[in-house]
């Protein structure tokens, strides 16, 4: 055991331990979710990024020695080839808008540092605050390291819907030609083929893609340089020029600073529009699975219009039963990822120079993306990638509809057709039936004007027409 | 015009108008959803009644005159026998916990009592603070007027839910011998009678129905007397006391004093609770509109086994359409008393001594209540009233089940039970055809045994089994 | 009184009344909430453009006469000139997707324009669906309308928001020299100006500012064009083309088609984006409000930095009490706006071909938007310009704050600053006292370096240093 | 490994497994939160205790053998007594209503029991389904073991809410005599005792404690014997009755079956119910912890009417900086909640015969449970009970408050004490220097009048004024 001081008094430490006192003292006020920081992916690492950059920075301008530099640069470096979670055991849940989180960062590399230069952990070489924290403030660390995870974790989402909307791109292909009933309200509508269906969601997740990555590439601005309230006060001359240019080269990323650096600290509507496009992401996730489980409903006494690959039995009770599971897991991720985003909404409400509420928020928005991230190739590989549809049931609901009497109305007008529908409707008949038994079309005319996969394509209904 | 004098100046008032300059000021600050304090269905009338008591309290301990008190009161007396919302005209939305609207009613009260005595408006012999206002504060005034308001909203609630119980519990006999599948996961499962799920609704309205009256009573408490902040400063002996007196002879009911008049004042969980209620709610309303829209999709290619009574043509484009546009109204209903919990939720954070946001509670809360207790009727009457059973069709889809199988595993066990359902999947067939075609049952006995309407009854199949 | 007829019966409508049939059953369907399509800004106008669009492309195209081109086009010039709200009676609660709201308007349409053609009302020479709803369904135009409104709605809000921004940026220039503390965690931190502070609240609504503006634009895509589920079933060869062509030359705006019109039906998710961004607005808006709140407390034990217009008396108690009321209508205008999302995002859960829940979307929205729009220029006028800054004591407990501290830890280091800090907590004494008292720096230097002002500027800082 | 074989195909287990193969499905399926279900408290035992009452009831009525009965009671004892988190390893997101968590278990007593009859796992002796199973579905199992399991977690609640109700008992008391301002709208308002502020979270926190009371003695009510959609088929005659009693009696607890066992499984309201009690106890605790910040603002330009203490340095860049960082972690508390609050809230949301999202609900809310009863110990020991009333600064804004004018209005009339009020603002003076100057009360009269404590207890001041 080591004995470690602050302003406060002192704690001991045990001497494997790489953390120091401040850690110490957040491990005894925090301890309430089981999450630490260091179960956040990437959080950790962008923090270290940070304080790499910095410490570059501080050395480029002359604040640091050789020797610091190339001891803390040593000691982020091993960090992140190995990382230790263990040595950022603070929780998730933290009081101080994440001064815990940054002096445990801090502290860690400080006695690194100076086990490096001198072969003991302590802080006589390099101070947690007075060197590794130079220039900085919690205030900017934090949400900058923030936004350097969310960028993170919206690429690996994006990454991950690209292979999905190329499942549903197959999808649309290969039912190009599957006619099947429409349905608007839940009740028989006009026809349109299984592809058109799935264009309609790929075309969402196409959306969807976009959303993420536009909000992503904003995570690339960072409040670095502001310190504690945006005056940039504690920073020194060429310090914030010098940081960004360290690590934009460091990551091979692009970062600036916000333009507005008090506005940066004071306003967190930023994340409510990230939330707002997991949301959206998941929503669009929800529709999709809630649309199969619909259609997929049955066996016997659904609508079978496409069949879902069985992963699993569906009962403990029920024998043959087998159930979407897939859907109904990614149906889960939606309402979760809607929590969070009330959650994440109601953090962003901050108060004067600072929003406190980060750890909260990031904690809310990194599960949100990994839930999303780690359900869309489960759903493409265990449902999407199977999924059969019953061709035959669907053409023959298609055909079957009343709604076929838009074909009169077009046609003819809308009463002309409203009359046919009803007679269909009374005696049981298709529409065919009708207007052949009526008259209104000749049995050849009718049966080309009311193909279904007429339908689902005007032009060639404009040419059967002409 | 006349010209009203208070601390921060003065106002041109037009002289038809009893409400003077505070409210007046109220108009030019707070206009911004044309919603006014009237249209909350018993909200002024509720105030009047707080007034009413407090003036005859407040002669009752010796503080006003008899002509005071007659004043008021028939000033009290006129506005509820004849409403006059255009005296009301504050904005529902307004800073400063209410105060606009206590004015509102204290300057109309005041003004037609001066114009009682003495046949001209003002404030000479009563006075909006000193006389109306007597032992009262706004902190402890609104919200005393929201309970009252409350418990009407919700009484009228409580008895439009009733009826609607009665509508579903005729539902549950007319369909008692109306065997259907059960479906879970929206697959197909065991049996049971269209009766037995209604029996389901019902249950939850009952309970539903319960846990408003309960909330609702709470309404009764009030924090009346706290004045400002909950330590009773401003009141005069004995006023408390004849103050609830004077509400429940007046009212014909229980009032009483909240517990802890500080708590009353400070916290705003109550309506957290309320709102819980209705949202609760609002929640089996959506499931039993869900439930009957896909129960009833079609007409030829869902599942038909219900029809819902046809209201209006479903469709501009598609004749013959028919669309569950009631149960869709109520659905919609959900989704605005979800919101409004979230309005009234975030609303009840207060701070310190009071919270401040009640209009904005009031509000959102008024709006639940009214919708849900105006969906309730027509809900009732032109859907569930005419609901008809499709009897055929239920009974065909229960029979034809692959759930059946669980008969197998009970009689037999699990593993052969799975080996039957999963032959009657491959072949096509029936769970009777495999289990008699295998020889596992007679003809007869598997007849009696796999009857839908016996598996909704286990003490049929026990006699049978025996 | 005449009879209309429709595929379900008959009813007697009012001879004064253009609506029909339809808008009549929707009358006794959905009653429930008061408020009626015509109340939602340019929503009828919306619709009514859509129409005459439509009929202008249907006769380009050769399927509406001269005669009946003219009638229409004259129903719709009057009723845009001289809007008449009773003639669109339908409630904004509705099942069935809109088509209670499409066939409203079609009705009034058609009756209007056979009177003029014929001089009594009727559908004979132009009917409501085959002739005002060519080439349409309510499954397009609904959600057209509603983006059309969304637009125009939009399009206020941002309008408000640039006089509104203006004002922030006259405060940032008038409080540019007034030096105040900064609070984090709401303990003192170091200083910054008033100036500096706004500038990020500046910040804050150009980024919102931007934000509606960008969600706006992406309402000029429509899905007209898609019919009932997507597919362009119902319309003829040139109608879309001409449609747009129409709409846009009448509007000036550049409408153009969804790219995927089965998307454009199946999805609501735009929604959620759109709504998020007025979350966004309000959630700055409320720490704007709060914000002041906080700094106007007082006015003799509480912050007292600033001072807000006092623009009505606070209390019916407690005589010369003022309240912040205009910030606490824009703090309450915030809660409603989030309750609002939050129906809109449950809403937005469509179901197969199409989200049915449209009208209850537009009236969230819609509420959103004027919420916030009427709040602006209240929140500006009577408030924001009047405010004044308590220089002296915003001065006074800049220079008295123990972070003043964060100079000493960057001239020398976090542990000499640290002590220096305690020393100056227990002895109540100013860092400055105790810098100078301890020989860390003379008067001359201490008084330089730690004036607040020069914190708020490094720049100033640096030059003193050197 | 061993091979498991289901009606789907067939997988390798590894042999130390004592789940089967759909445990292993399982797995495959659903790996996407890194939350097992055997991390929920209590959740796994509450489904052993349920295993082991079917298990006897089941042999109490003829059912299983002697040896089925012991082998299955010895699994169940032996895992109550050393719980095996690994052999439950199914993640918390899984489709199909936790028809994966039921077999999990099935599976794992079913292997043990074999083992224990035979030697080797295996299903011969005592199969999963057959007998684990028997007489239950997952559909009565899962929500029967989400209430018992909810009867614990709200026991903990409510066990750790009495000792934080008796801390701020012990505040009441010890702050009795400290006077301070009271703030209603952030401004001065009347004086009242830090104790009696006390008071009114004392009596939120008691009423909170009732709520969760009596929600969790709602969770005594169980659907067992439901099966799969409330009929009961695939019970035996007996086997209810001998279930609850089995069940009670191990349990020490008095279960009961739920009136209506299809509501039971169709209706998920009661989980909101259950959430409103968390959201409403973690709105009070947000208020009191807001409240507490809000208080011990300053340290020198705040409110710093109390002094939290010191648990941790506050900021990484101003040294002396501490911050209330036991309330912010709480306040963190509140937003998750909040957000679980919506999560489970949209879970609730079922359809037909069965909801299928329990394991969200009881995810999310196992969540706020658990903060929730994580915090207050915290908030309690390192907060709270450390908190001192700074009596002097309290005192003298509580004397120099401008509401102390209500005195005069109460004394004479509104209008008078708003003349005091507005000179005593213009005049920089006190309400006491006004009065006496004006002559309007005797200095003697006034420092008795206006003395803060007589103003916290009108009965005082009712004697003085005698």
């Amino acid at each position: 055991m080591r004995t470690e001081h602050d302003a406060l008094g002192c704690r001991q430490i045990e001497d494997a331990c790489y953390y120091g006192i401040q850690t110490q003292r957040a491990l005894e006020n925090f301890s309430i979710s089981g999450t630490t920081i260091a179960q956040i992916p990437g959080y950790i690492e962008s923090l270290l990024e940070i304080k790499r950059a910095a410490a570059m920075a501080n050395h480029r301008i002359g604040k640091l020695t050789d020797a610091q530099l190339s001891a803390i640069v040593q000691a982020v470096n091993e960090l992140i080839a190995s990382p230790q979670p263990q040595q950022f055991p603070v929780d998730i849940y933290q009081g101080g808008g994440g001064t815990s989180t940054n002096m445990n960062v801090n502290e860690v590399l400080a006695n690194r540092a100076n086990e490096i230069l001198t072969g003991v952990k302590g802080y006589d070489e390099v101070h947690p605050n007075t060197h590794i924290n130079m220039c900085q403030s919690t205030n900017d660390v934090i949400p900058s390291a923030m936004k350097m995870t969310a960028f993170r974790l919206l690429g690996a989402l994006e990454e991950a819907l690209h292979p999905f909307i190329a499942v549903l791109g197959e999808k649309v292909e290969a039912f190009s030609d599957d006619v099947k009933l429409g349905r608007t309200c839940l009740q028989d509508a006009l026809p349109l083929t299984l592809g058109q269906q799935f264009s309609g969601y790929r075309s969402a997740f196409e959306r969807s893609a976009q959303l993420i990555n536009s909000v992503r590439h904003l995570c690339l601005e960072l409040p670095m340089g502001a310190t504690a309230i945006g005056t940039e006060f504690g920073t020194w001359p060429g310090y914030k020029d010098a940081f960004y240019s360290v690590l934009s080269t460091n990551t091979g990323l692009d970062f600036t600073p916000e333009k507005n650096l008090f506005d940066a600290l004071q306003n967190a509507d930023f994340w409510i529009t990230v939330s707002a496009a997991l949301k959206s992401t998941a929503n669009i996730l929800n529709k999709l699975a809630s649309d199969l489980r619909v259609m997929a409903s049955g066996p016997r006494a659904g609508l079978e219009e496409i069949t879902l690959p069985a992963v699993q039995p569906g009962s403990s009770i029920m024998p043959g039963k087998i159930n979407p599971v897939i859907p109904e897991m990614v149906i889960q991720v939606y309402f979760r990822v809607l929590g969070n985003d009330l959650s994440i909404t109601r953090a962003c409400e901050g108060e004067l120079e600072l929003n406190v509420w980060e750890s909260l928020i990031l904690n809310s928005l990194c599960e949100s993306c990994r839930l999303l991230t780690e359900c869309l190739p489960l759903f493409s590989d265990k449902c999407l990638k199977g999924l059969i549809a019953n061709r035959e049931r669907c053409a023959q609901d298609a055909g079957n509809s009343l709604a076929l009497s838009t074909v009169i109305a077009t046609l003819f007008d809308y009463k002309t057709a409203s009359d046919v529908a009803k007679k269909a409707d009374q005696e049981g008949k298709s529409i065919y039936q009708i207007v052949v038994e009526t008259g209104l079309l000749s049995a050849e005319r009718a049966s080309q004007l009311l193909d279904p996969i007429v339908l689902t394509r005007p032009e060639l209904f404009h040419k059967l027409y002409k």
